[in-house]
């Protein structure tokens, strides 16, 4: 079931993909990018090739796809290429550093990214599309829904909740059984003490007040 | 002298111990647990056992235990669970996650647990019972006093002295030297730049000023 | 090219090199000092040498120098000391602890410290003599400077530029993007979200207001 693998998507984030797959021995076929500028070069050793028509050289079950977005524009476009990709029913996999510690009863979704240094303790649920960057650290029985993005370095607490399409921007804090809803920012070094409603942004001063 | 385990106090923290444990290789005979109500049931699949009479089966030598609470109660159930059992002759096993990295020289008390990624540097001592958690890192030479709580992605810098029964939680950074007295409280993100007195609590505002 | 290694200064972050040194199967000979009190002495194991003198009994080439100063005096004495050495001819060896994880196309300066349970990710760049504390992360495409100090559980999103000398001390957290200046000092627990010029102290309250 290790499919040969292209990347949707061609910018710093899909190199660091690109690295990690390399250490996983997958077979990393090229990177799908919709500049036709691009196509014809390499992006860390891989072939950058043209968007709709190359997929449509390989059909669902022949490939299996990584979504190369990171957090570029607010997480929209990478939530739209899982959902569309899956639609036209192409399956995304999983990529997980192998620095990275998982508990083994964590529940993993579709296509969920983790990097370097991360760590999932037990009874953890990740959804679909989640990113959980660098060093990110979630503690035990912490849900984080689907295309949310925990940052780097953020650390959670036990029981943590975090809604869809979330942001957990680099170096945020999340105390003990906070629940966050769908849709929120927490900015670079934001702590979290109190639950968050859905689409709310902490505010920075909200970090230190208490 | 790897004797099998029991661990005390059935809860979310006891899960990760367990899952640790497995990694470890140990034997888990079962989870000790007041509530009447579990008995019977089952912890990441070990047994949960009832409380006094069930230790009682098994004579101290012939078994390990592991603190199974976490911060619970502020602490002081955990460190009352430890002293208690000690009085009993029974002995703690310290749990060492592998992906931990602890300095060949650094002196561990007796239960101490160290958390996957954590990193306890050269020269360092943790007391007895001392529970050092994911990811948290402590610099070379500090001293972290008994039955102390050192929080999920805690950093410390070099010659910190951290007293016994001290929380620091998730997230806690202590600057180079600073001396924490005992029973103290760091909150969630809070930032220590100077020494606190025995029993003092860190303002969320401290945090911030200096 | 494995030379024997001589450690330049002797005091807690030496000791964490030898350590690490150790594990790389490194053969330590010495630590030079200048303090005449220590010579004859040990650290963790290792012969404290005097200074001037014991390396003039090795030449360049037969042995390769490890930078064993830390930030003491603001990080002058540790630049000064491997451009010395280097306008002698001798050649200063990196140091990378096992658990660090570092992108196989990172570009690495000379003399180069990499500490326990850090990460530097895919197209970084790190000056000559820059240091990475323990547990640091660096995300992809940041570009260090030489002599730079990235303290213990630093972390740093993306494309992050850090000038020569620089101090970020520990727990501080740096925005995408953001270019700190050369020789700036950002505070224990600082969230630098915009740039830096030259020679700037983040103030602590800058920390939380935006």
């Amino acid at each position: 079931m290790n499919l040969p693998v292209l990347i949707v998507g061609g910018g710093g984030h899909a190199r660091v993909l690109i690295d990690c797959l390399r250490l996983l021995g997958a077979t990393v076929i090229g990177v799908l990018d919709r500049n036709p500028a691009l196509v014809g070069r390499e992006l860390s050793g891989a072939p950058i090739l043209g968007d709709e028509e190359s997929i449509a050289a390989h059909r669902p079950g022949e490939v299996a796809l990584v979504n190369g977005l990171g957090w570029t524009g607010g997480g929209a476009p990478r939530a739209a290429l899982f959902t569309a990709y899956r639609a036209l029913a192409y399956r995304f996999r999983s990529v997980i550093h192998p620095s990275a510690v998982v508990a083994r009863d964590a529940t993993l979704g579709e296509g969920v990214q983790i990097m370097a240094g991360a760590i999932v303790q037990t009874g953890c649920a990740i959804g679909d599309n989640a990113l959980i960057y660098t060093r990110a650290s979630i503690e035990h029985d912490c849900v984080i829904g689907e295309h949310a993005y925990v940052g780097p370095g953020v650390t959670l607490t036990s029981s943590v909740r975090v809604g869809a399409r979330t942001l957990l921007d680099t170096g945020a804090v999340v105390a003990l059984g906070v629940a966050i809803g769908s849709g929120c920012t927490v900015p670079v070094g934001g702590i979290v003490r109190r639950d968050l409603a859905d689409g709310a942004t902490l505010e920075s001063s909200h970090a230190t007040k208490d």
